[in-house]
């Protein structure tokens, strides 16, 4: 715990990589590329898949669990799904001591295997919209990984829906692009931009895929989810039919939707800072930590006190969630050391208590984020706990967005583009032919890639003629943003 | 949802399997041996992880996530593991499109990629008790399988920690499977017998196994929960060491435990009927549905009065689980065939609402396990669903309990105890001399196999001295329950 994490504007992807570590929240396995979750780090997972389970359930999903292993045939069923995921398979070929008639990959994503089972289960448009959901565990064969990032293993939610239509299945799709939207803002602290991704960087098998990007400190987009409008791709390749009522057949519209652990990754490139963590008190696992400043002499008094004060705060607490308050009675350690431990622990706030403080019948209170101290009266921290702790979910956010906006740039000229992009980062709203050819030339000279075409409110995308960025034709240009990515 | 279930005393194993597909618990996947566990059935398994973790982290762990994956040669290094599991694995060769330098096992339980991270992280006596629990997929390769009861892939939790001493060790196993005990008792309705495996039974690797066996309607044993004192076996295996206070180093003392969701097939092999799906009220997904009988006219009326009752019902309601009250509303079915598909499914009380009830202000209400039709005044139906469905859990479990006791069965002869094996089945505690050959012959012949050395408090080990029932010697015999099972 002593060790010194790198500071941001060293470092940063070494900034991330100490942050992880030192905090406990993630390991290296010994297994290539596969991250061990540790306690403090699978626990903010917890708390992402308790609220957005609730969420995916109020929007007509229910929970299901789907085999692990898929049949190599499966995945060659959609010419552009096996195109794309072939390549990352795992694959395996022995078990039980013997070497197996047909090959079985490990599920890179599970349209395959569960649209084979949705062919056997709906037959009428009684059966419709269906709507499943699984938490699971999802292997892709990554070169470089990075932990949470991208992982060879990571953990996920996939949602997968059917439909009469190809306008419900298109709603549908949108809808829960919009339930990822709120529950990243939200819960996340975490602003979002909204928007299409372009035909290269689609998922292998969609027809449209809709995203979610965040911006991170670094000025670098994360995609913090998809939801994809699958057409009736799939449907065609397993078969899955139904009949209407009028007796007549037709091909499911279908949609699938996910969100993964790297959210927790981007989560930490939000808001961390050179400290530690820092979370959202929404997705804390310890929202309070009471620190008496133990000296051997009236330590007892001390810790009287500080049992008043976490049955204050427990007592004046409203919110939605659980409150967990700590009190931190060890006597052998520091109390500048617990400071600096309960920072990169990324506990929300800290409250000092010391002899001095008794007699002046006040508390010291510091928010993780602001590192503030604030003298409180005794019998005031109990609301003042409660208080501050909805404001710093709310100042988390703004602060982020504000400091988003300005790293968002309109830009209509490429060397103006290339120049920004290196000296300061950030998203790039430019105009685009809507051609991939020149996607792919920004791409392979910047490393710059489209994140989407925007459709929030200030972000339409606008039919306005302009000069694409890269080949100047502007005869068919829309607005696209344009960002270094993870 | 037409077809017929075959009844228990024509083909048990028949009825089972019918049972499981009907009431859309689960479903046969194109996956060999996997299974695909349907929204109906992962309810279940939902319910059942909700309120077992709350119990594990009570009892001292926290949850984390490791690989998937795992060398070929970790899982070598502890010999009795090895020999254990090897037979069972599937083997990761190629990923990524290249053949592996090392293949990689997928996990059939994680004591070794665990204990690989434990080296890593407990250096001092400060770092123990150390104790984690994942919630996780695991394979082993089967060859003849059976939803939930026996598949290829299974779903469960595996707990794992570390200790100073070799007591704490024990304690700690036998901690967790009086956890694993309280929670069958309580939340499945399922009594079981508490004990220690034998020898050639016990964990592969372990030094000692507990466990707890529950008795299903046709009289086989199924194992419920394994807990597991592994000793300093693959703390030895891993180098996982720990410095004292004074200074010296000595290796840690571990356990193992888990549960999977076999428990499911243990649930519906333990209360379900000849018509369908029975539940104990806590893991249920519906506790109650309101029929009523629409005809056409005064649906309106019908559906008030239902609603009304939805109302009372919840008012009512002060148990500590979320009740789920629906309101059947379908115009498009018969009354009577709503009753059938709802007991099939097992939601735990009917209320029927006619017209000719209402003109007497009564319901009628009929609870699963007993299917009698009790007419209940309307302003007393809120507070008779309260009272009977607490009944209902503890009536559940009661039933089985003097079902179980009825075949327990005391037996010094082997004659006697084949003729009673194959004519009533059931558990049967008999002498034994603690050799495997005896329990090797015993099982040849019989296929009952020792399900524990039992020490629940009418079934303490006795070294009484009686004849082993296989061989006749008397020098060092303990009581053991023989019994066929799953």
């Amino acid at each position: 715990m002593a060790q010194k994490i790198t500071p941001r504007n060293e470092d940063f992807s070494q900034w991330y990589q100490d942050l992880v570590l030192q905090a406990r929240l993630a390991d290296y396995s010994p297994v290539k590329g596969c991250m061990v979750i540790r306690p403090q780090g699978y626990g903010i997972w917890e708390q992402i898949q308790k609220d957005l389970d609730r969420r995916i359930k109020q929007a007509g999903a229910q929970n299901a669990y789907f085999p692990l292993l898929i049949p190599e045939s499966f995945l060659k069923k959609e010419a552009e799904h096996v195109e794309g995921f072939a390549p990352e398979c795992a694959m395996v070929t022995h078990a039980g001591g013997k070497e197996l008639e047909e090959k079985l990959v490990i599920r890179p994503t599970s349209e395959t295997i569960i649209n084979s089972m949705f062919s056997k289960w709906i037959q009428s448009y009684r059966d419709l919209p269906m709507r499943v959901n699984q938490w699971a565990n999802v292997v892709r064969w990554e070169m470089r990984t990075r932990l949470f990032l991208r992982t060879t293993e990571f953990l996920w939610q996939e949602g997968h829906t059917c439909h009469a239509t190809s306008q419900q299945a298109e709603e549908e799709a949108k809808k829960m692009l919009e339930v990822y939207r709120v529950f990243a803002e939200e819960v996340l602290a975490m602003p979002v931009i909204v928007g299409q991704k372009t035909e290269s960087e689609k998922f292998a098998g969609a027809s449209k895929t809709y995203c979610v990007e965040a911006m991170m400190q670094d000025g670098k987009a994360l995609q913090a989810g998809t939801s994809h409008d699958l057409g009736t791709h799939f449907a065609k390749a397993f078969d899955i039919k139904y009949l209407d009522r009028e007796g007549k057949t037709h091909w499911v519209h279908q949609t699938s939707w996910g969100v993964s652990t790297r959210l927790i990754g981007g989560l930490i490139m939000t808001h961390s800072d050179d400290r530690g963590l820092v979370l959202p008190p929404y997705l804390a696992g310890r929202h309070v930590v009471i620190v008496p400043i133990l000296q051997g002499s009236n330590d007892g008094e001390l810790l009287i006190q500080a049992e008043k004060l976490q049955e204050d705060i427990l007592r004046c607490w409203k919110g939605s969630y659980e409150l967990k308050v700590h009190i931190d009675r060890d006597s052998s350690k520091q109390a500048g050391w617990k400071f600096h431990e309960y920072e990169l622990l990324g506990v929300c706030l800290r409250i000092e208590l010391g002899m001095r403080d008794l007699k002046q019948s006040q508390a010291v209170l510091v928010r993780r984020d602001e590192g503030v101290k604030h003298c409180v009266a005794l019998e005031r921290v109990g609301s003042e706990v409660a208080m501050r702790l909805g404001t710093m979910q709310r100042d988390l956010f703004e602060k982020v967005r504000l400091w988003r906006q300005e790293r968002m740039h309109e830009v209509e000229d490429y060397g103006d583009f290339k120049t920004k992009l290196e000296k300061v980062g950030g998203f790039f709203i430019a105009p685009w032919c809507q051609k991939s050819s020149c996607e792919a030339c920004v791409k392979e000279e910047t490393k710059a890639t489209i994140r989407c075409l925007p459709w929030g409110e200030d972000l339409q995308p606008q039919r306005d003629q302009r000069a694409c960025l890269f080949c100047r034709d502007a005869s068919s240009s829309v607005r696209a943003i344009f960002a270094k990515n993870y």
